[in-house]
């Protein structure tokens, strides 16, 4: 058995982690990670691509932010689509502040560089890892790295980072987790596709026969997604399939599309998830560790980015010796964390087709929309949510 | 049998066919008004008091504000309550428009004035309406009058102020209606006491026991209501557990209050309903005819002022040679309706108790009311539906 002393324990190499790892280096204090899966597997993961100004600015606090401000493109609004009506939504000009198109896979791999130049320790592949004494002043982790056999370390703080599926959560003992969950009757179809975007800013339809929504990655690949009908699978869906899809649901909007073979094709449940507890003891959980947002507003990388930007102040406080910010994490993280549910439940609900929506129901999403779009309040309400809430 | 002519026969002697009548007197048109029951009932109905600046407007362009004008008491703003927490919402310093508070009953009393000073034709006390010819050019009504007995009235346009319950809509037939409705699983009991108001504003609470609001109708006549169980009726509620239970729900903001005997105490169902066609050949219906609100929003009579007010305008080009207004009202009535059912449908969600409800959908509707204290947008936009939306 290797024995280890930390400070700081991280599970979790994804963005939520790396960037605590950094943020906290950035403060001098030292941490290490330990990661489930491989370097490989991190960093080839495709997730969202739209960021809040806040997690620009954690990024540039992170001193990782060069590629990001060479490469990002950003976006003044955002297009909302109801039966072929449109609405476009001038998110800057109602707010001041603009949203950032840069992909979470390049955050990870900036972030991956910055903790390998300054030789930050990170445990890969090590998926059996256990947490121990939570509540105690050394909590302990407990797993096996492939290269040197079983290893315990012993922490005075542990941050979750590790993911819905990890560890981390599943270790506060299930009788004091208050969890709040919506599974959504429908997936997301996404195709990753190496073509100019059919839009510069996000568009989002809600057509008769369901979801779509157009978004770019960069100016010669695009993200495409349409709502799937529960219990259908990438196999159920041809390229072709797709694009057919895909062009009938967004109408005129997808005049000049270009299709193509996809880099990529999945689909994504959609599923909002709240621990009502981020904190246990020792344990401080951050990003989808805590919560799932459905992806419809683009915030369940910025809502883990928020999480880890207020633990790493707490954190480096706490090693000051003002315990107090790092007490207080879990109400304040939840403040905004439920803020942050209710926007992407209520785009979700505005812009999809739902099966069991009774007539009424189906008329008040219309209204909605219409609503939207009479309203510069309604706008605003929308646009001051996407574009990230104040800290 | 008796037959008559009338360019305009209006059905229902309430607010809305009222209005309508002194609005097209106003403006050269002659009408006739049937109502199914006696004007000592019409003026004894107990309803909504809080007025739109737009039913306001409307009652003077009527030539009947004088007393208005006298007992009218404007409120600035509104106040949420949400276990125990609070956000008033300053609706004129958002919008610049107040809302008004001066009773339906004291409206239809001064519109029935009104209608005898200029001996405005009204057939009381005729349940037993049956309407014809629709869609030709010359609609009929037939009817028993208590007096003169059997009664034909050959119209150009009948104006279906009837209600709900009403023929008007019933006469409509059934698929060409397209009908959403919405049925709450509570009710509203709600109490009128000549006891001064336990608040300025209209408050409104959603405590873990239910709805609870409190409204003044002067400085000396208080109306409070409570939310009900499915079910329940006037027979299961004494003075005394209203009392209870309202000061319970309303929490520290009870304090002060004034309890005492009621003048009234009943309890309301509530309902959304919206018929999709406000019109059928000569037939045009207004108010809650055609559309049925929570009273959440306060905005059952203010839509139907809406509806009359737009209907008036019409009739009044269609007299002079110019149908297309008319040709037009029913989409463009809808168009208000849709938003006003969306509002008052958003506040009964919003404020209410639902049994139905899942851990999510709770958390959902705290979020909101959280969002809403921290949002000058979130409270933008409910202002300006309170104060009611521009035409």
């Amino acid at each position: 058995m290797n024995t280890q002393q930390a400070d700081v324990l991280i599970l979790g190499a994804g963005p939520a982690g790396l960037l605590l790892s950094q943020l906290l280096h950035q403060s001098g204090v030292r941490s290490i990670i330990v990661e489930r899966t491989s370097k490989e597997r991190v960093l080839s993961r495709i997730r969202a691509g739209v960021l809040e100004r806040g997690t620009v600015e954690a990024l540039h606090e992170a001193n990782c932010a060069t590629r990001l401000e060479a490469e990002r493109i950003d976006h003044d609004g955002l297009i909302l689509s109801f039966d072929g009506d449109q609405v476009s939504i001038p998110i800057h000009e109602l707010t001041g502040h603009r949203v950032t198109v840069y992909g979470q896979t390049d955050i990870t791999a900036d972030l991956v560089d910055a903790c390998e130049a300054r030789e930050q320790q990170i445990y890969w592949n090590c998926p059996d890892t256990v947490l121990s004494k939570l509540t105690s002043e050394q909590p302990c982790a407990h797993f096996t790295d492939p290269t040197r056999g079983r290893v315990e370390i012993q922490a005075k703080i542990i941050a979750g980072c590790d993911g819905f599926r990890g560890v981390a959560r599943q270790s506060i003992p299930a009788h004091i987790r208050t969890e709040s969950e919506r599974v959504y009757p429908f997936g997301w179809l996404g195709v990753l596709v190496d073509k100019p975007p059919v839009a510069h800013n996000v568009l989002y339809a809600n057509h008769a026969e369901g979801f779509a929504l157009a978004s770019m990655r960069s100016q010669t690949r695009s993200r495409y997604y349409v709502q799937t009908s529960p219990g259908e699978t990438v196999e159920d869906w041809s390229i072709e399939r797709f694009w057919t899809t895909f062009k009938a649901r967004l109408g005129p909007l997808s005049d000049g599309l270009e299709t193509g073979e996809p880099v990529e094709m999945s689909i994504t449940p959609l599923r909002s998830y709240v621990c009502d507890q981020m904190q246990h003891g020792k344990l401080f959980l951050a990003g989808d560790a805590a919560h799932i947002v459905p992806p419809t507003g683009a915030k369940g990388l910025n809502l883990a980015v928020a999480d880890v930007r207020r633990l790493a102040r707490a954190i480096t406080q706490w090693d000051k010796g003002y315990e107090a910010d790092l007490m207080r994490y879990s109400n304040e993280a939840l403040s905004r964390v439920w803020k942050v549910e209710r926007f992407s439940w209520y785009l979700t609900a505005l812009m999809h087709q739902f099966d069991d929506h009774s007539v009424f129901e189906k008329k008040m999403q219309r209204a909605e929309f219409d609503y939207i779009r009479a309203s510069t309040a309604a706008q605003l309400s929308i646009a001051e949510n996407y574009v990230g809430l104040d800290y």
